[in-house]
């Protein structure tokens, strides 16, 4: 039976492992050890004490982590451990120039890699109906198809090492300019006397209309409940990584631009815990008024 | 039986004016005489040779035309005609300060003023079933419902006069924001190996999605059909509408503001007769790219 | 001898009334009547109780108010007073659309109007070296200039009405831009290990110098003084000014549009009394540095 | 006598090797052996056929190169010559990041760099009056204080590697924001009826003057001159240095990454021999105007 390494036991990252654990033989580390154990008495796997450790012998490694640089670093880590033709499947939201590096990296130990950042949240990520992004060689795609399959529903080949990466991070920015423009157009139309209920209705209804003004708006900012779901820190964090995509291509892209610096500020402003549809509250406080 | 009277039988406005003709008593009026005679030989209306031959009498005015600007000098032209009571409906996608002093002097004449900006396009026109966005009192929008009935189907009270007009702003603000950062990105990907298709395939499953990226750019930019269905030059005036609402109403907006200056640069750039949706090739120019 | 009324007794028009109190009959009015109780007590001069009788029989009458909607109201509550061939000069900072708006109901009047903002702070208006940027007729403004040499030094005649204001908004909003943007810049050397005396030692040597890295900062900032002469309130008002005129004439101008939301949200977070130089610190809260 | 290497002959660097080759023994290398060889006709110098023979035996190599990554590659071609206690100063514009990774790399073969870019243009490496701006170990500028001292007048240090660079960058963006932004005005101005050197002379004696201002418009714009002495391409380059520096050090820049996108806007447009006044014939196309 195959054997998979997976490093990373996070939100996203221990729901897939714990798929993986129903499919295959499964060894987990995580830099805090006490996730691993947590995991591997509720699952069939083992917990390996070093990244080293828990790649060896694996056919294929999966890494879940915060950045492309964390990963960097575990692959430094467990260079030792692996073996050629172990293939690295990383899930990380990573930047591409990274994991281009990276991917040079274990090209010369005869390990590919590939890229392979998620969305969907923990909820698809526990319901393994995860859409996978995927950069790097078709032909290695197809020999990790069955990992692939055990966590994700969309997969999709977007290009070579980084395209992966590259798209998600396009998305996220794109949500991010979604939800500030709309967060700014209703901020003003309240104070102008319009309820932000009577905007979204007709928004919704028209070309305006966006995930932010049909789904992030209503549920979680004019409800007010503000679920933490997905950190405030790395949208900001994702926002960056296209903004350095378009910069790298040599784009000229000034509302990304404009959206990433947006989002580093109101993520220093609300701090490292608040979620991502907050960042609307810097366009409240500086209206003086609540979208809702 | 009820009187009308429409002033302005552009693109929106005649389909519009049809479905009074069926329903009303109809004067119709506009600046070029061509389009009126046009529609009165098609239509059970008559046509006036002057704004104010055309109010004269009539329960409703009913104005469709460019800007606020041409209304109000078209409510000056009308003056002389209009009695106490008449009410006047302003289907131009107008702007709030206008509206409200176009008001202030129709109420001097006791005659009542709704701003009621639509959405839905020329399609939406030719079938009745636009949105329309209602400012003004609601005991005058409940006198004029069939009317609004005749041509709309969403009818939405925003609030006070202006309110119609800001909301319409607004949305085609978020347009045009959702729009052009969708164009950046794709632009980005492509230039990183990744075809439009397939980004375009993973932004809408997930959060970063809109009606741009649903239907405007698959359909009119990744076809390179670009049909001319709303000019650029209208989205660029509504965009600076929803700016400028956005700074009477002293709420800092970067991006809508950033999004106004780039809609104005790109129609200075690509002229007059471009379609909304053309926006996007002044990215592909800067990124020598195209988005497909 | 000629007499001279002035409207509006601020930090800046008190010492230029001051000035025209030594070489022309003048009546003064203050909205609170208390500043133009104590002006008369140290000038020869005297108080009206509203401005009608302030401007009875002035042969020229002079304003200095915050903002080009008080000089408006002003306006109307004068025009009784108001003869034909007086002249009307406005020294306040005002707004070229509103003060077209002025100048045409004054002329209805026969009341020749020019726009006079000044530069050169409370400072310049004690010691009578203002530079006053004019709008309007170049016969007028030499029918005026006995009154303008008396608080003036450089007297520039810019163009027709509002040209005056647009030239002093823009001046101001290149201020805003200059010192927003070294502000950026210093906050990141700083974070890289750069003094921001030594980096404004090199830039104050090179090509990036302005007024702000050579005065403001050094002596305002890098000082931590922030002495409190000319509100930050005030800058707001003008780049908004400048970022109009701007739109009005159709020039796509990202930069002056981007730094009037910039010094708008550092208006709503540091409140009316902060100083314009105090703006930059919203930068090192969000960069968690200080500019010194 | 000291010897010295000298990599990198262009518009900059031939001049700087000029001084130095009347004060040491020096050893000179460029890309396209033809500059190297009229060099060597025209003063007292020896042209090596490679880097490697260059650096050789050399107590100082100083490079002038157009970006950091041809520094890293020249260092990399030049590694198998450098002996321990070589000091390499890199007079480059250059990245801090990449000075960073290649004063690592030297760090391992004993050899300490020092990032020293300057500024004063082609006329200042001609008179040997540039302004230098040193990032390093102080003690290391000590030893090759002579060789700074000939090509330049004020040497600064600004801090650890990347310093110089970073200080550098900055000053640039400064400009490249003071020029735009003047344009922008002016440009406006001028539509509203008031001519450019009016507006000029009223900045220039007020506080929104700066070098842009004061120099570059008056001597370079409004005087249609557009001398070319410092090409677009390359302001572009060092903008994007600054702009890097701001994300990498965490600090909200909106304005210098909007100047960013600008940059790279009218490097495409106006290609790659325009000179870096000529960013703001780009305004003057979309406003339809000349700044004049």
């Amino acid at each position: 039976m195959t054997r998979i390494a997976f490093l990373g036991l996070g939100d996203i990252g221990a729901p897939m492992a714990g798929h993986l654990a129903a499919a295959f033989e499964l060894t987990v580390w995580n830099r805090t050890p006490a996730r691993a154990t947590a995991f591997v008495s509720a699952h069939r796997a083992q917990a390996a004490p070093t990244a080293a450790e828990a790649v060896r012998g694996a056919a294929v490694v999966a890494s879940c982590l915060s950045t492309s640089s964390d990963v960097e670093a575990v692959v430094g880590a467990a260079a030792s451990g692996l073996a050629a033709d172990t293939i690295w499947v990383d899930f990380t939201s990573g930047d591409p120039a990274t994991s281009q590096r990276i991917a040079a990296r274990l090209a010369e130990l005869g390990v590919p890699f590939l890229d392979a950042p998620v969305s969907g949240g923990t909820a698809g990520a526990q319901q393994g109906t995860l859409t996978i992004m995927l950069g790097g060689d078709p032909i290695v795609i197809e020999r990790v198809r069955p990992v692939l399959n055990a966590v994700g529903k969309k997969i999709v080949h977007c290009g070579p090492i980084g395209a992966g990466d590259a798209v998600k991070a396009v998305n996220n920015a794109l949500l991010a300019v979604n939800l500030w423009s709309a967060g700014e157009g209703l901020a003003a139309l309240k104070k102008a006397g319009v309820s932000s209920a009577v905007a979204l209705d007709v928004i919704n209804a028209s070309s305006g209309r966006s995930n932010a003004t049909m789904t992030l708006i209503p549920e979680r900012v004019a409800s007010r409940a503000f679920p933490r779901t997905f950190r405030l820190a790395l949208l900001d964090k994702d926002v960056g990584i296209a903004a350095q995509v378009a910069r790298d291509q040599k784009v000229p892209s000034p509302l990304l631009q404009l959206t990433a610096e947006l989002m580093r500020l109101a993520h220093v402003t609300l701090g490292e815990v608040a979620d991502h549809a907050e960042a609307v509250k810097v366009i409240e406080t500086w209206a003086g008024v609540e979208i809702s």
